[in-house]
């Protein structure tokens, strides 16, 4: 498998954390979003979308969408499950996981940064202050949901794909100085997960990109 | 069970053809958004979010955000699948829902095209530009994916998760009067879609809060 991926991409990250959770390897292939790499041509002529992730598995199929793939893989991979058996609990799990990756990270994404700025001429510290606004408000939501049936990780006692997405939203969050002090089971459930190798080992500062 | 959803919102649309498809009824629970009834406390008593669509289902699980609610109406009633049946075909229906899902609507949201005008005292002309932007580049991915591997609904013969998506969102679109022309597929399979009644009667002008 082949993992296109940047190292301080939010959904990048997700993607990272479950194929460590699966004790599965990709190779991993950096493209520079920063540098526009994900419009170039070759980039172009693997993904239908100029973003990343994209995960290429070894029977050629090409995915995109990081809470997509996750799925993907857990339907291949079943062991360890990252989302629960029953209906009420697989819902509950993805709403988290939705309640980031369609609610809070499309707002932050760079290219709707840099719209803001170049397109609607918008000052860099509106620009920060939009940026807080996404993330407090959206990890509130998730804040409510842990705390009405709090457990070690975001749904029992395993890791699930909502972890998965949880982890990189905070990693964003503490990277622009967002308030935390209102959501302090969400900081609870990333403590528990950065105890474990899988979350730690494939953070954005230990990826061959970082440097 | 009862769904909570507003006429006009894309993802209660979303939750409103699933129902359909599956011959599930729900007892419709108008939320009027442009009215701020998603803060009241009868619905923050229910929702941990404010957004609709909102499914309470008839054992109490009350579940939200519409891809969750539709995954958990395919695994609670399984016939006709809104999901194909390998692993590759089921990221692809899921990643065709995600560049939706994740990528065009909540970019356009009420309460982001808000916080453009009232926040960042964006123009409505900038703003509606914004909105066309994320809707005319979003669904240009989800044509791509069409072309490379045409079929009558977006994955195969049959109405799947990824339908029940793209439907709602070309109907934002329109509404905003978004370019179409570089859409062939995407403008073919909403004509598909639009010929089966579940899409038909759900759709918003049909909605008991339309009036």
């Amino acid at each position: 498998m082949q993992l296109y991926n940047y190292f301080r991409s939010s959904a990048s990250y997700r993607v990272r954390i479950a194929l460590a959770l699966k004790g599965l390897q990709a190779d991993y292939r950096p493209v520079q979003i920063v540098k526009g790499e994900q419009f170039a041509d070759a980039y172009q002529a693997l993904s239908a979308t100029p973003l990343v992730p994209l995960l290429v598995d070894d029977d050629g199929s090409r995915l995109h969408q990081s809470m997509a793939i996750i799925e993907y893989l857990d339907e291949t991979h079943p062991e360890p499950p990252l989302l629960p058996r029953d209906p009420a609990g697989r819902a509950r799990v993805r709403a988290m996981a939705q309640d980031i990756a369609c609610e809070i990270h499309p707002l932050n994404n760079l290219r709707v940064l840099r719209y803001l700025v170049r397109d609607l001429g918008v000052a860099d510290e509106a620009k920060d202050r939009w940026y807080r606004h996404w993330v407090e408000e959206g990890l509130a939501v998730v804040e409510r949901q842990l705390a009405a049936a709090p457990s070690r990780f975001c749904h029992g006692d395993t890791p699930t794909l909502a972890d998965c997405v949880l982890v990189p939203q905070v990693f964003n969050a503490r990277r622009m100085n967002c308030r935390e002090d209102h959501l302090p089971n969400v900081v609870r459930v990333v403590e528990a997960c950065m105890a474990l190798p899988a979350f730690e080992a494939t953070q954005p500062a230990h990826c061959p990109d970082a440097a």
